[in-house]
């Protein structure tokens, strides 16, 4: 991407977490770094308490005043309000999430909040008032045990709001982690359907912020190794739990949270947001399955529009994921479309999508803040086409099976 | 590089400036966001005020409290000290830097001193009792007008030493500036050989991070990509003072910080923090002359020791330099030394480099801190070895050219 007036790089901004320490043994490597922060941790987990157990020892050891609570399922604005006041109460130096995407959003909002007055509905986009954070949020620490949202190095938690049925977000250049731990280690063992998910989350992240319409020479850099990695390791990390190949993952979805934190995403992520508040299906299983049919999209509005620039970055994307320098548009989709076979992702439809919801997810999807970052604007017409080709796709899966 | 117990990405530690804003004009519009560190400013600046005039003036317009103060040379540790005890007696909110590594390393220090008792001898490693900062420096922002030095994202402040006659660093984490402002335009029309010294000095950061002991996946993307634009850029940047290349220069120099950051450098950095102690000749000018020399040496020494591991990344730095996937290791050599011809930068034996300081500069440069990035250890005949290579080209060109 070049300035239109220089021809040279054009204006951006980059931000990330300022320390991130990646690897086997990262977490147990970085428990002697905690105190810089303090001596009090409000600890947010999952409903899996394995993987956070050295975490606890350790914070018991020290004498470490903590407070743990559990995050079960995805982060609901109410239940954020509720665990805020109490951290409010507990005054913690620090929050510590480890555990998947949601347990680290919901520490992020909790580390946003407690030092700001008001509710969630105050600070969060499109459904809230979008105020800026007013106090700086405490110090947060990043652990993820999945490889998927990049969270720990973004600046935004996604909240879902039961109320209007969407996803909203929670964001602020103050949230991103001060200390992001990325230990693949603690990916090992996960199981081959919620890998897939996690591992094609991450590649919409890289796909949408490559192909999007305010990428930067940090954010291309970024994706395509991020790309490049994640193509040569999602099968291999979800089939064979193969550690370097999870070692690859976990890197390549920290790439991602980079890459949507500095670029902006489309409209799998746009779609994906109206969808997740009507849906239970994981995050990571819907833009997964919308992201060929996007693409396909895209590559169609873009043809139709003549924008030769678009089309280039699509069969530069399918360069990359194919590891061919002969690679056509149509090789990338064929990609996306392969590996999610492979990976043998359960259908959206079995999760209620239905045709009677394609108007108002559309209309939702169009008021997302993802889907400004669309390489060009589809209307909603567009975006109820990519929900028909999916159950469409969903039922020739059914039919072939019977 | 992979870890040997998995075979997949080894730990690793990345950090940077949490912000960075890049691109033309992006001086002006980040003038807004200066309050959210305060309103008094400590200000450095070089001996050229051109370049630092649209930033005084916004300081004017907006009545906030500052101290100019001018780096003329190298930073001197005696000077830093005068400095740092005026900047206590003022009481700044913030350090603001605006000119080449000089001003931007003074103000660096700066920032980290003020709020920290003592001498900067308690806090400089090397000829110092290197003890760890007992405060957080005070926010410091970076403000480029070369594209070099990469200090703009790197956590170290290079300090001459007049008693020791080395160069050595003020060092921590936490001196990351907290805002680098990049703004390619601060570097147009600056000298073609100035503008030389300052690429090949980016040059070196790359070249010997990427080929250092410690490299890291991001350090490598980082470098792969920092070598390849500077490779198409450095020679149209210098003679042509082309926008797109200085562009690029500064988008290289950057991620040439990152790099240094993040991995270790290697022998030419060691023997020019000897070097540049004992000769006024610039840093870059230093790094870039030893460049090929240490390149082969290396080379030399890797073959000697079986080591295919260092060969190849010599081959990969090769490869990417030329452009062409065919390049062997020579290459990559002969690429550095034409680049060096094409800029006609002055020879370090102008500057008194002589044979009689062979020997103690070897000894200081196997003390210093960047030698031990080196791929692999050079013992003290090899440094002086690279030395007298140095001087006989000197002498050689000298003689080509009576």
């Amino acid at each position: 991407m070049y300035c239109s007036l220089c021809n040279g790089v054009p204006m951006f901004q980059f931000m990330t977490s300022s320390r991130i320490v990646f690897g086997e043994g990262a977490l147990i490597n970085s428990f002697s770094t905690f105190n810089q922060f303090g001596y009090s941790v409000l600890l947010v987990t999952g409903k899996d308490n394995q993987r956070s157990e050295p975490l606890v020892n350790y914070l018991k050891q020290q004498n470490m005043r903590y407070q743990q609570v559990a995050v079960l399922g995805e982060p609901l604005i109410a239940m954020i309000e509720e665990m805020a006041a109490m951290g409010r109460r507990f005054r913690p130096d620090m929050v510590i999430s480890i555990g998947g995407g949601s347990v680290l959003d919901a520490g992020k909002a909790l580390a946003a909040l407690i030092p700001n007055q008001g509710s969630v509905y105050d600070y969060v986009e499109v459904v809230g008032r979008n105020v800026p954070l007013q106090a700086k949020p405490l110090p947060f620490i990043a652990i993820p045990t999945t490889s998927g949202t990049g969270s720990e190095v973004s600046k935004n938690a996604v909240l879902r709001s039961a109320q209007e049925n969407v996803k909203v977000s929670l964001r602020s250049a103050d949230m991103l982690p001060d200390l992001a731990i990325i230990d693949p280690t603690l990916t090992y063992g996960m199981d081959p359907v919620m890998s897939g998910c996690c591992g094609m989350d991450a590649f919409t992240h890289l796909m949408e912020a490559y192909v999007c319409g305010t990428p930067n020479p940090l954010t291309d850099m970024v994706c395509e190794e991020g790309l490049r990695r994640l193509a040569g390791a999602i099968v291999s990390a979800c089939e064979d739990d193969d550690p370097r190949a999870r070692s690859d993952m976990s890197f390549a979805a920290m790439l991602g949270g980079m890459a949507l934190a500095n670029a902006k995403l489309g409209a799998a992520h746009g779609l994906a947001s109206s969808l997740g508040g009507r849906l239970s299906a994981p995050h990571g299983l819907i833009t997964a399955q919308l992201a060929p049919y996007v693409m396909q999209e895209n590559v169609l509005a873009a043809r139709e529009a003549g924008r030769a620039d678009i089309l280039n970055r699509y069969r530069q994307l399918a360069c990359i994921l194919t590891g061919r320098t002969d690679a056509d548009i149509a090789d990338g989709i064929a990609w996306t479309k392969r590996t999610l076979e492979r990976l043998n992702l359960p259908s959206v439809s079995e999760y209620g999508l239905c045709d009677t919801l394609f108007d108002e997810v559309a209309e939702d999807a169009l008021l997302s803040n993802a889907i400004k970052g669309n390489p060009l604007p589809l209307n909603k017409e567009r975006l109820q086409g990519i929900l028909e080709q999916i159950c469409q796709e969903c039922k020739v899966d059914i039919s072939n099976q019977v």
